[in-house]
């Protein structure tokens, strides 16, 4: 048998009025007393009752997290940034890992709608019908979900830019980039940027499409055809830290020297970066900016402020490594 | 304005009885009204009230995940096993990740009572008095959490025992263990099985505790005291694979040479193991195994069933690699 309000206010002997002053902390409870409840609840273990608040009150004091794949660290840099803000707000936070997956996006989006979360935060998607009718405050990072929702970014076609400029001043002649998957907005923005600036450069460079973000089941060293494309040329640039690792692993195993006869580098630097030998050069972008900027976004449209930007550009830059034949020097 | 069900049942032209039959699949609806209603559902973004739902049938569909440590690959990899579980079941998963801080872990365990879950699966808790009144389903992954709360654990002792007997049978004769928080069930019982085996074998080893999981602040390389402890040895078990990578990161950044000059080896067998170079050699769990066997009793548990073991160990391995001077080879 569940305790109640009720029981609670007749165990410590005041009116269920004054227990409901004191958990809505609406109105003077003398501290004698507000001890004595406190300690009441402890003891019942009586919670009250989310669902009916979240009805009564139409707020659940939580936000919704919308992680598109959790085996890539970038993102488990975001989660614990965007946690640490929204729980100094705070709000309770709900992750939610689609896994690049509609089915399980979609059910997660279901289940943000269902227990009211007072605002979502979303990233790259395969639901967009889905959020057209949302009556969520909702910010979005990485990737444009709706023409009227905020987004937050990282400068992904000037990280591309710099990320060309990099192979070339390093002298690298026979370039490839490794592009993300096409539903991405962030790794679609990082191709363009390397081949528009090759072209300002008069320089040709390839592409290899990949359709997916990194998964464990992406065994480079054992796809003889892939490891053929990729190790003609001598400068490659990947869409992400953690695939540009994967991608190193397997071509080393071949005997392939990084940086003598292939230079590589990735974007985010992300934990990954300097955990493998070589250390990886990057285009940094801050997993803390975004995540700052996003949370204190979605908090203003909570609150109904009007004052923020649209789009958000956070500021990248690289950062040269040994994978392109730098010592760990910062560049910039 | 909000839809509601009377709403629905007036726009398709049904009753209202009919709309919550097809909602709660409660009884008969035809094929061709259930598509009507279910097409006037998407149309106007229809949301069953899931707290009201939830209040009545005091079910919500929903499982919560703690997760002690989101940077930890390990737990990434339990984290999508548990999600492809769950879903598989028909229920949501909630994520919280606790970052081994009370405050936070005590927030979301409020969260998931709030929410009325049907269940949680637990890990390392600094929680255990709260987990005491919880009167939710729960099974504990890696820790104990209380004496009637079903445990899912790798044999960690055992890891333990085998990981000394690697690093004695490779030649390595100044053993150190690099444990982890004494807080942690699972790195505890590593550090007793590696020290008990030595002491089988009439060999001394050192212990060298940590007081926290794998960090990003954790600047091995720049703590020169840390340094000269550790590289005067010659045979080292760290208690996991992303702080073995972490630390063989730091030594190598010292000009020690794994594994002519150290033989060093971690726990897990997570992603982190092949992708950092030298390849690390570790004791194998599978985040599989644990997670499926976890999610397994809790929906029995929920289902009323009795006849699952209190203590479910999952067997572990060695699985020998370059960082002790052994190819790809599975030594078991």
């Amino acid at each position: 048998m569940s305790t109640n309000i009720r029981d609670i206010a007749k165990n410590v002997g005041v009116s269920v009025a004054t227990v409901s002053r004191y958990l809505n902390d609406s109105g003077y409870v003398s501290y004698e007393t507000a001890q004595r409840i406190k300690k009441e609840i402890e003891r019942t273990g009586y919670t009250s009752n989310m669902h009916a608040q979240a009805i009564f009150k139409k707020q659940s004091k939580t936000l919704g997290l919308m992680i598109p794949n959790i085996l890539n660290p970038f993102f488990n840099e975001v989660i614990t940034y965007v946690e640490d803000r929204v729980v100094k707000a705070g709000y309770s936070l709900l992750l939610c890992n689609t896994s690049d997956d509609k089915g399980k996006e979609k059910m997660h989006l279901d289940m943000l709608k269902r227990f009211r979360v007072d605002g979502i935060i979303a990233s790259r998607s395969l639901c967009r019908e889905e959020y057209k009718s949302l009556q969520i405050p909702i910010v979005s990072f990485e990737n444009n979900i709706r023409d009227d929702v905020p987004i937050v970014t990282a400068d992904n076609y000037e990280g591309g830019r710099l990320a060309f400029e990099h192979l070339n001043s390093v002298g690298c002649k026979k370039l490839l980039h490794i592009e993300g998957p096409k539903t991405f907005d962030a790794t679609v923005a990082r191709a363009k940027g390397f081949v528009s600036a090759a072209h300002d450069y008069g320089c040709n460079v390839d592409v290899l499409n990949f359709n997916t973000d990194f998964r464990y089941d992406m065994a480079i060293d054992s796809d003889k055809e892939l490891l053929k494309k990729i190790t003609k040329y001598d400068g490659i640039f990947v869409f992400n830290d953690i695939s540009c690792a994967n991608i190193m692993n397997g071509i080393m195993t071949y005997g392939v020297r990084i940086p003598d006869d292939i230079k590589i580098m990735g974007f985010d630097n992300a934990m990954i970066s300097t955990m493998v030998k070589p250390h990886i050069t990057t285009i940094a972008q801050s997993a803390q900016k975004i995540a700052d900027k996003t949370v204190d976004i979605l908090l203003d449209i909570i609150a109904k402020k009007t004052d923020y930007e649209l789009v958000n550009y956070i500021d990248v830059k690289l950062v040269a490594r040994e994978s392109t034949g730098l010592g760990n020097k910062n560049m910039n």
